[in-house]
């Protein structure tokens, strides 16, 4: 740690998000921005009706004041704190959010609810709304690089423990802080980092992930009136890289700022489970379309050594537990052909075939195969070996999901949760954000009629 | 990091909070509660008219529902959430709450306001209130523990790390959750833990400290509503033990539970200071009271290396930073007689006196002397040599203060900030609480009338 402390780190941050206006945004940047809102209310949409939103719904509601903001795809309404709480824990959920590949963030999640929340308490212009989401998302995904990669395995869940860092700069940005409120709100950002891999598959994964929407916004609105922190939160002697107590990587948190935007390295999921396991499902998909009949007997896969390390779960009892096990996903895969939430619920974690079939995958790590690349080997009855592989998951930034394939994802988690529900209204909403003069309205085109 | 996951950690822990009846705290755990209690509404009315109560209140009133709980010392009522928020920020602010001296937490500013808040939302006994609180000091202080002595001087503000269990297992425990329910609370509390020492002296702190209270009770309310979590939130391969990165101290979180309490190891401050300052505070008023008209060139202090590790700040600009700064301190307490609030204030630090004083302290580290104990010289300009030394200092499990020092010192805050706030009816209510029925209006004895 002899490279703490690094005075003017914070300020560098805060400076740059203080400094960018929405001219200096790149087209390509917002649009990747919009595609990401996209998928963050179908991903919301998706969770807003699972036990950990429905709870913390129940029991926030108790404390909160007014009815200030939406809680995507429901009637209710809640302050602005706790609807970025409850929005953030629910885009997250079924981990069907998009993720930033370098650092494994999930950046969106605690990012869009503190944006979307602020938006309904004050006027924010469609074009404000792109700059601070560009800006939290590069700060958010900026810190997850400068304690990459160690900071993830020893237990951290970098999505929460980075995201308030980006929810505190975005709502700064949208609040119009100066450099140096910026400062006090990533500090306050910082000291409230927080979350633990031990909670995912569980509701308390929920609680983190959260609270880096709500503590982030709450950061700048404590900022926005004067409440101050230290000069140098991030690479202080005490502060957050000490305390991670990794040796951090400057160029990834420093290099380039405002010259290159890390949404560029974003990746929509196509599948509601852990990211290291979708090679494994394209795999599984295709093989299986070609061969709708095969009775496999057992499975072999090659992956990246991250895959084994966050997913290698033979025995899974629940839903969400499945979504972070490889032998779950490939199986479940290949007994009903297809990789939807569909097949990470309770039912298909006790479907006695999907049960059998989890038993025969084995998985080896290879560190020269990408996270996002693999090979498997599928061994079928009739005693023949059909290798598999590839090389850019779907979805990945090598091959990403087109534009119409992210609408598809948002109308079918509309239509799955209010078969009536019209969301083309929200999708036309987001293509067209640069030239709204007024957002408040946004979040809840994703509330059914 | 070989010795975990750990399983069956967490679940000991609270099956012992689960099983523990009032009739097995000893009258004298019980006293000490009392005495940390009475301590608490002092530091809890000193810090409720400070910036960061006042900014927090204000932002967090916007998104208040109800006026369900009192911040100490205040007319306003709030959301028992924000009340626990605020309290436990208040109580922390000065540094002059209880330190439980073998981790350097200060137990009471976290874990105190959570369970007054829950007594303003439900029906608890006063023994019920005594036995939460002695259930959530130990948790708190255990956990402080495991991780120490590694985790404070990494930057991680242990009071706010590990504050956030102790208020989850003392709420846990008056709403009267199994065990099974108290491991879930213990995980949505463990996932919530954070804070930085960097924030130390700003108002920034007290973010943690106030999140700790209040993310306490809000992992027991959702434990309640069956918001469940992971079986070995603390002792998982990506528990909080892993992330935190120590080898934990087994014998330190687990032995002897329920046998030894660890309020019997807690410190009430007689100093709004650091508390390895307080050694020297002691030599230095008791010199002074001595040497009235002496006029000291330098000082010359060695202490215990956490003193310089922790308190070398010669160069100080505010009243919040001047508290840890030995410094300050000593120069302070030499020019005036006295180490009060008044001692810690932005005018004392600029007091030209005191700061041609401060340039003249030397400190030396020496680990052959405790934390409580200091040497000094003082050299006058009669060109002489006092030597000073303290081997327990006030306060201190060795040298205890009073219970009648202790209602002095919340009878000097109470007057402080209302000079015709009667705080007895308090004092008298806190010894009295083991026959207490109901102790929903217990805080509201520390609002003036």
């Amino acid at each position: 740690m002899t490279e703490l402390p690094r005075p003017g780190v914070t300020g560098t941050l805060a400076r740059f998000v203080a400094d960018t206006q929405p001219e200096d945004i790149p087209p390509s940047v917002q649009h990747e921005a919009k595609r990401a809102l996209l998928n963050f209310f179908a991903v919301a949409l998706a969770g807003c009706r699972t036990e950990p939103v429905e709870l913390a719904l129940q029991t926030l509601a108790e404390f909160s004041g007014g009815r200030q903001a939406t809680v995507v795809g429901r009637r209710e309404r809640i302050d602005a704190l706790s609807a970025a709480f409850l929005n953030g824990a629910g885009a997250n959920v079924f981990d069907y959010c998009d993720t930033h590949l370098p650092t494994v963030v999930h950046p969106t999640a605690p990012l869009a609810p503190a944006l979307l929340a602020l938006a309904e308490l004050r006027r924010v212009t469609g074009a404000e709304l792109l700059t601070a989401f560009a800006l939290g998302f590069e700060i958010e995904c900026r810190v997850g690089a400068a304690i990459s990669p160690g900071h993830y395995p020893k237990g951290w869940h970098i999505t929460s423990t980075c995201g308030v860092f980006g929810s505190a700069a975005g709502a700064g940005k949208l609040l119009g802080l100066d450099a140096k409120r910026l400062v006090w709100a990533l500090g306050s950002a910082a000291t409230q980092s927080a979350g633990l891999c031990e909670c995912l598959g569980w509701p308390a994964k929920s609680v983190s992930v959260g609270n880096a929407a709500r503590n982030g916004l709450l950061s700048a609105l404590l900022a926005e009136k004067g409440f101050s922190g230290p000069a140098e939160p991030i690479a202080g002697a005490q502060g957050f890289l000490a305390a991670m107590g990794e040796p951090p990587n400057w160029p990834g948190l420093l290099d380039d700022l405002g010259k290159s935007w890390e949404v560029a390295n974003n990746s929509i999921k196509p599948y509601p489970a852990g990211f290291v396991i979708h090679p494994l499902l394209d795999c599984a998909l295709d093989w299986r379309r070609a061969h709708p009949d095969a009775t496999v007997e057992r499975i072999t896969v090659r992956g990246n050594p991250l895959l084994q390390q966050r997913t290698d779960r033979p025995e899974v009892a629940t839903g969400r537990e499945s979504q972070v096990s490889l032998q779950h996903a490939v199986a479940a895969a290949l007994v009903t052909g297809k990789a939807g939430l569909g097949q990470f619920t309770d039912a298909c974690v006790n479907d006695p075939e999907v049960q059998a079939l989890r038993r025969k995958v084995e998985v080896a790590s290879d560190p020269s195969i990408s996270t996002i690349a693999i090979e498997v080997d599928f061994w079928t009855s009739d005693g023949r070996q059909h290798s598999a592989a590839t090389q850019a998951a779907r979805g990945s930034s090598a091959n990403p999901l087109k534009d119409d394939e992210i609408e598809r994802k948002l109308i079918d988690e509309a239509k799955s949760w209010q078969p009536d529900h019209d969301i083309r209204p929200l999708i036309d909403a987001v293509w067209s954000l640069d030239r709204s003069d007024d957002v408040s309205t946004l979040a809840r085109l994703a509330v059914p009629g």
